[in-house]
């Protein structure tokens, strides 16, 4: 809405020949998912961004199969993400060894074997918390735990410390991290329904340096008691080695973060609700991490604004999902 | 993750048998986008909401041919949806008569007039507006608006404010409203790409209170000195009188609200991504409304935290677009 | 956090003497409320675009006593600023001609009269909207009208309404526009406490384009029956041309939005949560408003992202406030 | 705005004689800081959520000197703060002992020690990545870090990881965890500038389970290299036996939490921008701790929908400091 007279506004320049014009999808006749996806590009807003995510995502999907210059596919993702349905996406992806690392939270974890065990089901974000607190409920936004499967975690868990704490005084002497205690718990979760099952099952590490910090840490905490004076050591550095190796010696690398972004690659893809204005972590945008070097100057990259239980679906979907089924045709 | 023990954590109630699974789709088969967003109903989080969407739009379709109790639906959207791609979709809801009235903002009209003489294209979030004031373009998000376009969009408003006013001076003392004001324009632009045009040709009233708030006042504004001492008078109070009749008359009523929210009826859909703790109308929950007794308490309501360019497209395709494409097999 | 070894980085280049270094308050000593927004400005985020906000706001005021080139100072505000305590500190600037238009919407301009009539109380975010329905309450976010405030209202509204009838059919033939009526509705609540009580007296403008779209327009749409067959007639052309002819008179110009953001000039600050990512009109920056000329490209503006009742009272006390304290020593 | 004519509404119940009334400040008069903040009370919408907030973290103050039941005040925030001048805040709370644990991110660590060897500078959001990459400078928000900074921090690291792995290895056979590891990185900085100095000189333990997710994990990953077949040993499990074994000896606890919230106590105060419609963890209300027994169902606590840099200053002068300014005028 111009400010002044249209008569005197400056003339506008020639609009380039390769500008993208902006339109919708024509809706009176039948469109497939990744039609109704491609046509995003030109919707403008986040629209366009979940297009070129998808854009991004597909090349990645590529590259991965790049024989001299394979990809490496890092996915980040936080806790209530597991919690919620996208644990079955994130399974499929492991499952289909369609991803090389994974990186989370303690969260991100310990809900995907506590679903292994007793199933969360669905609430409402405004169910108050003393009247769930009686009732031995614990909410996830819109979703509940009951306190019994916490309880069926820790019956299932205490004696797999046990074990863990005499191979590391035993003769062995294992040196344990987060991401060989994750590697052995799916072991012996021995669950196709857990994306942690077929991340042993495939040899996909995943990482969570403060593995401690939640339902898990309450059961190392506790089990410290049990095996004293020999508590279980779980050493970070260990960690950290193996995950920067892995960067260094990606020819490519590739990053996929839902629900809370940071670092960086070749490409990179951040899907959250978090807002750059409080300069906080999640908030930051691609850009960010190219000052940091974390992201290339020129590598592809893009953040799509949305909760990504309402975009990763698609996206997978539309990428590895596609390529996937007609690959099994 | 709870707090303490869990063996002294209090035990949880049994859980209903009605309770709802929390659970993922399964993309390791083909999957279309019905079924897709169906599946979104266990996922959590937004991802439930978003079917939720869908699930009381579809019943609001269907309503809308309940011969004995007919559902009326009003559309409202704010300005940078008619600007974004989301256009085309609300011009096959008018153009299909899927819809009983449109609600929406100055810019939110004329910016469909203004597409019509010229294209709005693609830009991004962090163009510098000095840089873009230099070449003529207007920054609305990631789009841009050559100044060119308004310009067009003044030559060819002027004549039709003359013809206005003289209509209003003449014999036939037509008195205008900005429903009766966006009617003639829809009809004038005579132009098939137009959500108005289609609202002209099938009779669907379009309210817009504040019409004089962007470009259009600008015009109208020049105006009153060409058509000194007898300016164009556009009263308010007729239209308010037309809007609520309708509302008042309407059997059962839907409200499909795009962008920013407020009103409702028996059913309810909000997708915006303002938020409710600074108290503003378009961070409101349905739930609001319903103390205000604009949403009856039993009414069928929900709102999707997104932009509404991720998901309008998909709702609208998944219920009035599949049964147009249905209809005309 | 950078991603290689340290010690092959690339240098940075020298810090420029001018550098603003990052340090927050001390406060191992009393720090006065100006001199603690002072600090602000090395805090960084959103707390370094408060103290820019408070910089421009004050000189905005001391540019309105610029004897040469007075700046006229406009202030935008959302319905829900009124319902707010914010009210209060609205009350003070039209009280004592520290502002030279308002504009606002139709709650922002009823919810005045209403609490005038009847108290806003304080509840919560979380109170259901059946339960409060039954009581006859009304949410606004975490405040709570009674009805009987509305009844109270239509008592005291509707015999204003049939003067206004009387004085449009009679030999004065009043052409009442938004801004006028507002002026009357002034003048007849008589009531110090009202903000637009002191913009009658003040002979500040206030303007609303969309003054049906709320409660008072349900009073005009029950009045048209009553009124038939001369209803009012609200006509808008007449307060866009009012609203222009002061914009463009002016020397400078300074705009304060609060909750919602649009338009600009020579000086202006938005206080808002809205967010940029989906093209909203509330969402934009400054910057956007630049790119249509609507704010000058050397202007002064800042957005500051937060709830605008965290801020704005901070913002008042050291400018206004402030000088208002010294002159009234 | 109701929907229906006034005089039909349902009558309101009477209003209890303690509801409280909307008001905002009189400004007419001098206002200082505390009594300000005090009026925000009354404002509404997140004004009053910021007094409750002062509210309570007063109450915990006086009850960290409660000689019977002693509260256990634990303060965390996200590395972002550290970065931004609320740094001096955290270190007037740290200096005078006014906590009693800290618990922050790897950043939240390393950024303090880096402000030691080189400033940290304001910038805006908008600078390109790609400029700041070749100047050598890293952008967290409005804020940028030279990377000299980096590699000034490495030069000083280093020497104190060899000496950290001489004690692991040596007779004392020491036992790192990431609380132990901040304890001696602050007594080796040797600054009174620094936060970690005053935890080590006051004994305010200081936890951080992902130690390794930064720039510090980068020194410990280029060390373990250095360091062969003998690399540092960092256990988080030692870590959370210490901050468990300190909540659970807790009489009361009282938990603040900026930028990101999680766990909860017996006072709880939230600060943050995360929205809780994406069920992330930072987006959650206390009321979902409270399902999860991490606060108790009858606790104090609040969530402040803000920016923590806008109102912790507030909050801090008006609790804490001006506690302090009177015990020590």
């Amino acid at each position: 809405m111009p400010d002044a007279h249209a008569s005197v506004l400056t003339p506008s320049e020639a609009i380039p020949e390769n500008a993208v014009h902006v339109k919708g999808p024509d809706l009176s006749k039948p469109i497939d998912l990744v039609s109704l996806l491609k046509s995003y590009e030109t919707i403008g807003f986040q629209a366009t961004g979940l297009a070129r995510a998808i854009e991004i995502i597909e090349e990645m999907r590529e590259q991965r199969e790049n024989t001299e210059q394979p990809l490496t596919l890092f996915l980040g993702y936080t806790s209530n993400l597991i919690s919620s349905g996208l644990r079955e996406i994130i399974l499929f992806l492991a499952k289909n060894k369609l991803v090389d690392a994974l990186v989370t939270t303690a969260g991100g974890v310990e809900e995907d074997f506590v679903k292994c065990l007793g199933s969360t089901i669905l609430g409402n974000f405004h169910l108050r918390g003393a009247d769930l607190r009686k009732k031995g409920l614990n909410r996830i936004g819109n979703l509940l735990v009951p306190n019994s499967n916490y309880c069926a975690f820790e019956d299932w868990i205490m004696p797999i410390l046990d074990q863990m704490v005499a191979e590391q005084e035993g003769p062995e002497k294992t040196k344990w991290t987060p991401s060989t205690v994750i590697n052995r718990l799916g072991k012996e979760i021995n669950n196709e329904e857990s994306v942690y099952y077929w991340c042993w099952k495939n040899d996909i590490p995943v990482f969570c340096p403060a593995l401690t910090d939640g339902s898990l840490g309450d059961m190392m905490y506790f089990h410290t008691y049990k095996a004293d004076p020999a508590p279980l050591n779980l050493d970070i550095v260990g960690d950290i080695r193996k995950l920067n190796d892995m960067s260094i010696k990606a020819k490519q690398a590739g990053m996929i973060v839902l629900g809370g972004g940071r670092n960086g690659a070749d490409y990179a893809v951040y899907i959250n609700t978090g807002q750059e204005y409080d300069g906080s972590d999640s908030g930051a945008r691609p850009d960010e991490a190219v000052s940091w070097g974390k992201i290339r100057a020129n590598a592809q990259s893009v953040k799509v604004y949305a909760d990504a239980t309402l975009v990763f679906p698609l996206i997978v979907a539309s990428t590895f999902g596609k390529a996937h089924w007609e690959a099994n045709k």
